[in-house]
C-alpha cells in the first residue's frame, strides 16, 4: 500500500520542482540545494559563500529546519534575503514550500543565487528535485571517513562536495584518502573541495569560483 | 491520503514493538535504542559500553545503517554477537526488522543488553518504537549546542542524553550550558552524560552504571 502513495508523493514533487526550475530560470536566479548531515556546518558555509559572490549576484536563502528560527537569524543579521520553512517533524524540504519560501523571500529575486539549507539529513534529501541546478552535500570531518559509503545515494546524485571542518583533521580519526575513495565508488564527476569556515577560512574562495561557474553554465544568460 | 496510510504504518509498527518487548522480556534480555546524527560516534560508544558491562550480562548488538557493514565488522572484531540490518534507503529502523535481526544474533540471548544502533537520522527514529526500554540519544560536540532545539522531538523523548566527543570542546564552539538549555527546553528527566570515546575514554563507567541500573529498574527479574 505504501508504495504507490509513496510514488504518488515524489511524483507530485518532481511536477512542482519541473514549475520551480522555470520560475528560477524566469528570475535569473540559479539555486544551490545544500545538504548534510545535522551540524555538518551548512549556515557557515553558506554565510562564507554568501558574503564572497561576485558584484551583482544577489544572495538568497532558504532556511529548512525541523523547528527553531536559529540559523534564519543568523542570516538575516548578516544582511542577506531570507526565508525560513519549519517542517514540523517533516524530513526533508519539497518543492512546494520552497515555492512558497522563495515568493516570500524580503527582495527582489532576480539574477541572484539562492541557497536552499534543506533539513540536516543525509537520507531522506536525497529523493526529493526541489528545482535546483547544483546539488552541493556537505560532509564535515568528525562525522568520520566513512560516511559515503553509508549514504551512498546522497553522494551520488551530488553535483559537488564538499569537505567541512578540516581544522579538525589532527584532532579525529579521518583518513582523506578513504573519504574520497568513498566518494569516488558512487561518483566519479563531482569535485570535493576542503574547506574550513572557523578563523580565517579556507577553501572557499575555490568554491565560489565553481559555484558561480556553474551558475553561468547552467543555464546561459 | 498520506495521513491515514502513515497511521497504518505506525500501528502495525508498534504492535510488532510490542510483541518485541515481550519477547526481550521473556528471554531477560534489556534493550537500548541508540539514536543519533550521522558520525555521533553510536558505535565507538557502544564498543566502549559493551567492554565495560559487569560480568554475567551479555552484550549484544544489532547495527542500522542504510548501507554497507562497516560497524557490524568493527563490533564482530571486538568479540561482540552482532547482526547488521541495512535498510537500503529507509531512514530509520522498524520493529519487525529489529526482531528479525534479535532471531539471527549468533549467540544465545539469554540476560543480555542489547544495543540497537539506529540509523544516523536525529528525525525518522524518533517515530518509531523498536520494543526497546530505553531510549538514549547521542549528541556530539562537533555538531553544536544547538541540536536540541533544531530537533526537539528525538531529545523530547530521550530518557538519557550522551553528549559525546567532549574532548572537542575548545576545537569548535560549543556553550554546554545553552546545550542543557536546549534539552531541558523539552525534556526535564534524561540525565545528560558527558563522554569521550578517544583515547583515555571518560565518562563511560557513569553512563554504564545508569544503564545497568535503569535495566534492573526497568522491569525487575
Amino acid at each position: 500500500m505504501l508504495i504507490p502513495v509513496r510514488k504518488a508523493v515524489l511524483a507530485h514533487n518532481d511536477a512542482e520542482a519541473a514549475e520551480n526550475a522555470k520560475l528560477f530560470e524566469g528570475r535569473r536566479v540559479r539555486v544551490v540545494n545544500v545538504m548534510a548531515s545535522p551540524g555538518a556546518g551548512k549556515t557557515s558555509l553558506i554565510l562564507a559563500l554568501a558574503k564572497r559572490l561576485p558584484t551583482g549576484l544577489q544572495p538568497l536563502v532558504i532556511e529548512g529546519d525541523v523547528a527553531s528560527s536559529i540559523d534564519t537569524e543568523k542570516v538575516a543579521a548578516a544582511g542577506i534575503p531570507v526565508c525560513q520553512i519549519n517542517t514540523d517533524g517533516d524530513c526533508h524540504l519539497d518543492a512546494g514550500s520552497v515555492r512558497r519560501a522563495f515568493e516570500s523571500l524580503p527582495a527582489v529575486q532576480e539574477h541572484g543565487l539562492l541557497f536552499i539549507e534543506n533539513i540536516g539529513n543525509l537520507i531522506c534529501p536525497a529523493e526529493f528535485d526541489l528545482g535546483e541546478d547544483i546539488r552541493l552535500v556537505i560532509a564535515s570531518v568528525p562525522e568520520g571517513d566513512d560516511k559515503p559509503r553509508k549514504y551512498p545515494a546522497i553522494f551520488a546524485l551530488a553535483d559537488g562536495i564538499v569537505l567541512n571542518k578540516t581544522d579538525l583533521v589532527g584532532h579525529v580519526e579521518f583518513d582523506r584518502t578513504r573519504f574520497e575513495a568513498g566518494v569516488r565508488a558512487v561518483n566519479d564527476r563531482a569535485p570535493i573541495f576542503d574547506v574550513t569556515c572557523r578563523g580565517a577560512a579556507t577553501g572557499i574562495d575555490a568554491l565560489v569560483d565553481w559555484l558561480v561557474v556553474n551558475h553561468e553554465k547552467a543555464r546561459p544568460q
